[in-house]
């Protein structure tokens, strides 16, 4: 058999992205995946989430919408609807990742494959009983979920009371009191869909803020307009125990029962080491990522591993940055990666989204940065189009070279309006030049442009 | 009296941003304004038509949720409802202007100016009876806009049958067929608008295509797009007489008489020349617009006109960015207006948004160009957020330099995506460097991340 130029194992953003630039750069390429194309963004992440929670916003809209001059009386939330459209969405885009490998001469096979040795000719890596032989790997296995080690939970995971994001997307059944353990972007996605489709929702995280290394005061706000959609919070509480009512938590040594029919565990996810063989051609792992540096190259010459697998910044688009990255640098093209401008989106309801460093991370680093913030208010379209609703943006300047180097959006569109924001940073535009930018009018985005005038 | 270092004439976008600019700039701004704070663009142009359009897309959503697992068997669009919520968010932003204004001490009087002549001391402007005196003068008097010289107009016009868009966001009574001539900006959103609200709408265009000078083959999408929600369209047909039963259009020597209870007048808007006295100091006008240069001055040193009064890009945010050019110049600071990066966004369901040069614009100068286009359908959260809904992302490259030139989107959230097409072309970046630039995923605003591919 011909010796590849790539084996891909993985079809996630990383793996198809990777496989697809690559065949378009003259590789002759393979990618393994072991269930469907698209990997957890497409099948049980991004995209079922984003459809939901767009299911869910026309239903808010539908039964807020007398605010607006819009009379309804009679909103109902179909979930089964919500749920059929949502796998008819995914059934699309698998398809359509198919049909771009096929364009492209990638050849899938839907197996699980495993490195197994390096030789003159190659890397061997074997699947479903066949051995291919390639002379670059790129390792994009993913991640899976983090289960917590919290007496109780692999009880409630096999009968059923606790469940991770992938079973919260097939819940046909609307629970009574959902708990959600953890207040990172996935436990908050859940919490908005959840509460707006008219589900109590508790949601319990052991720091006193939610949304991660999100920028701590926009956090605080988002925390607020969620709580006064229904959710409620008990932050600085650990979950101790899951039992048959619910779960049991903990703060400064009391304990509390929370009642909960479906409990949420969304703690986080750790890259999927184990199963793709990288120890038997000795790539270096440690905490549990494997090891890459700007060019995603691992410690083996030839094998390379993007996205969650390294576990640098474990979101889609990063993945699909890395993997060009990685294909260019096998291709001879002279690109590295910059996690510097990497956004994070969290699609609730306001969106919250953010870029580059926040006042909490660029003090740590030492930067010496002037902040600047303005509500959302001062958008005349956020005005027009959100009846009592809050936000704000606020944008972090390095004082030694004036560029942006951070910006943080709570409000409407923030999810589509924050590339820009990844684009000036990544440019390292000044701020005065940032002035200069015309904005349309009206739009959310015209905030950027304002709060720069208070740099 | 003391002599003031900058009188401006005129309260809308132009002229308010000027005002606030120039006293942060230390000066000592006074602002004249007959009518209400923030002009024709705050208070029945832009935040109107967006306040009722967002009224207009939230009854679309409910009436059309079903697809997306929403129930709604009695969605009712309560127009009056639309109405008062529209005056009370113009209240809250005109209110904010005058807040504004008074915070950065700039004296408002509501007069009608004139300037009246040159001396030593500055330019004398004459309001209300008294004179003031100024060592610079802002023209921002804004535009009109343009009543056809259609037999029937004027008539049609004092007895309700005709109107200009102010008046038809006071209408209470929503008419059964609406006939709007003109096919730009104001007539399509308005076209949306009453279609949306349940009004038979016809739009007449003498030219063959709609959306003025915007992208042709986009604007063609668009069209389809508004013809699917069931707006009709007659191209390249001239209206020849407004008569009680509507009116008469004609089209190759053959007439056609079309029955409306409704006439929205939208061929365009004229400077506003007459009125502020720029012939008593001899400021040149030509074509009926103000000339200036790209600081904005006109031919009589000290006096500026910026906004719709100069006729360049008649758009809110041209006003904005050419009032901070303006008092820039006076300031001493080197800052020059460029036109080629304006974005012009149409606010229907899709939105169409551009910047920059069109195919046919590149063309026409001579701009060895090279486009790419993806259908929106790449996009996986258009896919989730729009059954059967369409798109496109239009990309126009110098072949020359590779930096972008022209960005082209019909497709959701395309206004608030454009801005930082706006800064790339700005900024000149190369295609190569926009492929380096992280967008999120998923996001509508990717499809111009994977459109540039394509270059």
């Amino acid at each position: 058999m011909d010796i590849l130029d790539l084996i891909v194992i993985g079809g996630g953003p990383a793996g198809y992205l990777a496989a697809q630039r690559a065949a378009e750069g003259g590789m002759k390429v393979m990618l393994f995946e072991k269930k469907r194309l698209g990997g957890v963004c497409l099948n049980e992440g991004c995209i079922p989430t984003k459809t939901l929670l767009n299911s869910a916003k026309i239903f808010d809209h539908a039964k807020n919408g007398q605010a607006y001059g819009v009379k309804v009386s009679d909103a109902v939330f179909d979930s089964r609807a919500a749920l059929a459209r949502k796998n008819k969405v995914i059934q699309m885009l698998v398809s359509g990742v198919g049909m771009t490998m096929k364009k492209n001469k990638v050849t899938v096979i839907y197996e699980k494959a495993k490195l197994k040795e390096k030789t003159s000719e190659g890397f061997l890596v074997e699947a479903g009983g066949e051995v291919y032989t390639a002379k670059h790997v790129l390792a994009a296995a993913g991640s899976d979920t983090l289960i917590p080690p919290i007496p109780g939970v692999k009880e409630a995971l096999m009968d059923g009371l606790a469940a991770t994001s992938r079973e919260m997307l097939e819940l046909e059944e609307m629970p009574e009191h959902l708990a959600v353990i953890g207040a990172g972007v996935i436990g908050l996605e859940m919490a908005a869909y959840y509460c707006t489709a008219g589900v109590k929702v508790t949601v319990i995280e052991m720091l006193d803020k939610i949304a991660g290394t999100m920028d701590f005061k926009v956090s605080k706000m988002l925390q607020k307009e969620l709580q006064k959609k229904g959710v409620s919070f008990l932050l600085g509480h650990k979950v101790t125990e899951v039992n048959s009512y619910g779960l049991v938590c903990e703060k400064d040594g009391e304990t509390k029962q929370i009642t909960a029919d479906k409990i949420l565990l969304s703690i986080g996810r750790r890259p999927s080491i184990e199963d793709c063989g990288l120890q038997n051609v000795g790539v270096v792992v440690e905490h549990g990522k494997v090891v890459t540096d700007e060019n995603l190259c691992t410690s083996v010459e030839g094998i390379y591993a993007a996205g969650d697998i390294n576990g640098k910044v474990m979101l889609a688009h990063t993945a699909y940055r890395e993997s060009e990255a990685a294909v260019n640098h096998m291709l001879g093209i002279d690109d590295e990666m910059n996690y510097q401008a990497i956004p994070s989106v969290i699609y609730t309801f306001p969106e919250f989204a953010g870029v580059g460093e926040t006042e909490e991370s660029a003090k740590e680093k030492g930067l010496k940065v002037k902040t600047a913030e303005l509500p959302m208010a001062y958008s005349g379209r956020f005005v027009a189009e959100n009846a009592g609703g809050n936000g704000v943006c606020k944008l972090i300047m390095d004082e030694k070279t004036r560029c942006l180097v951070g910006a943080h959006l709570l409000g409407t569109y923030a999810s589509e309006i924050i590339w820009g924001a990844a684009a000036l940073i990544e440019q390292k535009v000044p701020v005065e030049e940032i002035k200069k930018i015309v904005f349309p009018h009206p739009s959310v985005s015209e905030i950027i442009r304002e709060t720069t005038f208070q740099l």
